[in-house]
């Protein structure tokens, strides 16, 4: 069956909100989509765009009616948001968002959802290094990951709706509890950040001595390109994920002392045997993209 | 003045070898070509794409008559390979190498560079994670740095013929001592390789306890590609490039351990900021390019 929302609210009409609104649109997954956010330039732009077919800055007033409410805001705004809308809900609207660490934020925002609304966090793993409504793109969604993260105040209707949802835009769905979901994340996505933050502030360092960074080439620049992502967001995502991203931090910090000392020690042997392990997770990885 | 030798020899016919033995012949600055190389099935293919005109699998023979001489082996081999050729060499001819490490090969090579051989190391900065004959494109040097390292037995005229070529070839031109350009390459180019394997390792690690690999997304998917270059080489690299490297890797450290401080005492704006500094690196980095 296929699944629809009459009217839908966006809160946050960024890349991946705007991703969304535009999918939902094209494939007549959504009626009406109306757009909650701060900036005027970026409304403006996913209106003209056919993003949504409307906007507010009160998400009061946006919330109203909607059988579906996405949260795609800043990790930070959303605790907020949703005490704004106390009372506003229709009755039986799906609460969703989509942010990047689960724990913390569940644990904040689910008290301040009232009775007869349906909240089920999501977090599709995808993007880019960019970000604004004017880069939405429908197809970012496709054979990526959507990780579903029920609460207490998730109906087993509302959780295969959003499935449904989420399968229809293309992406693979699975389902975690919070504390999973912010393990995995913190390894396959934030200490990849993290370590690219720290290389890159290395060289920076380096280079004040011995001016290298004109020749820097390959490898390196795809960790500048990863330290090119949005600052504020990281730094909520570091927040919001604190425990998770230290402990993966730590098992980090071990193989790089492995590598130190097999290279002070000259282990020929082991090292061209750790390198030929690490080869090999390219394997493991197609495994979820097959 | 254009660049020209008559007679080449390319010992090691792989994606760098190959690339520049193609380029060279394309542009016409290089006459006869002959290919050294112990695999038969390489040599072949190098040869029917018209990269080399000939071959041998003796590199005694090879360096008979060549006006230069390019050694694009493994590093490892360069010593004994310079060693073989004594008394070989044409008089007056230029030997150049491409290795990733100039200090402990040059400290090796030198003492058995006979008189009457122009040794010129260098280092393209360029590749691909392919090797072979087969992957070798003219192009790969184009708009990327080379870097020569004179030696005591590097002639005026020879460092000006070389660097010649590498400008031919399509190349940005800068002369190092040995110990600089090892300790720029560890900073922009080692470095990043042993922290791209040690987060795959670190990830292979948390992936038995907590599967989480099958998730993998953007960021850690280039981490997976510069992993997934040559463990002999990059072995080798460790260890020809011991002591920069170490070095890089404490600095390394010192950034790692600044992080995680200011996640642990959640220290909101000083992370935001230093985000944000990262991000200016890609100015500095383009400095280099434009």
């Amino acid at each position: 069956m296929a699944v629809k929302f009459n009217r839908v609210c966006v809160a946050g009409v960024g890349l991946i909100g705007g991703s969304m609104a535009l999918a939902m649109k094209r494939l007549k997954i959504a009626g009406r989509i109306t757009g909650v956010g701060r900036g005027e330039r970026n409304l403006k732009d996913a209106l003209a765009l056919g993003i949504i077919d409307g906007y507010t800055h009160n998400i009061e007033e946006g919330v109203v009616g909607a059988d579906l409410v996405v949260l795609a805001t800043p990790m930070r705004a959303m605790k907020e948001l949703v005490r704004r809308c106390e009372g506003k809900f229709k009755k039986g609207a799906i609460l969703t968002e989509v942010g990047s660490t689960k724990k913390k934020m569940i644990d904040e925002v689910l008290p301040l959802v009232g009775p007869g609304v349906d909240f089920i966090p999501t977090h599709p793993i995808a993007g880019k290094e960019k970000s604004g409504a004017i880069h939405s793109d429908p197809e970012i969604f496709k054979g990526r990951w959507c990780i579903i993260v029920p609460t207490k105040k998730s109906s087993k209707p509302g959780v295969e709706k959003i499935r449904r949802l989420w399968l229809a835009l293309g992406s693979r769905v699975e389902t975690m509890d919070p504390k999973d979901h912010d393990r995995v994340l913190a390894g396959i996505s934030h200490l990849p950040h993290v370590v690219a933050y720290a290389l890159v502030g290395a060289l920076l360092e380096m280079d004040k001595k011995n001016p290298m960074l004109r020749f820097s080439a390959g490898g390196f620049r795809d960790f500048i390109r990863i330290a090119g992502s949005s600052s504020q967001m990281w730094r909520d995502i570091c927040l919001e994920n604190k425990q998770p991203i230290i402990d993966t931090i730590e098992s980090y910090r071990k193989q790089l002392e492995r590598i130190k000392i097999m290279i002070e020690k000259e282990q020929s042997e082991k090292l061209e045997q750790f390198f030929e392990e690490c080869r090999g997770v390219k394997e493991l990885v197609d495994k979820g993209h097959d």
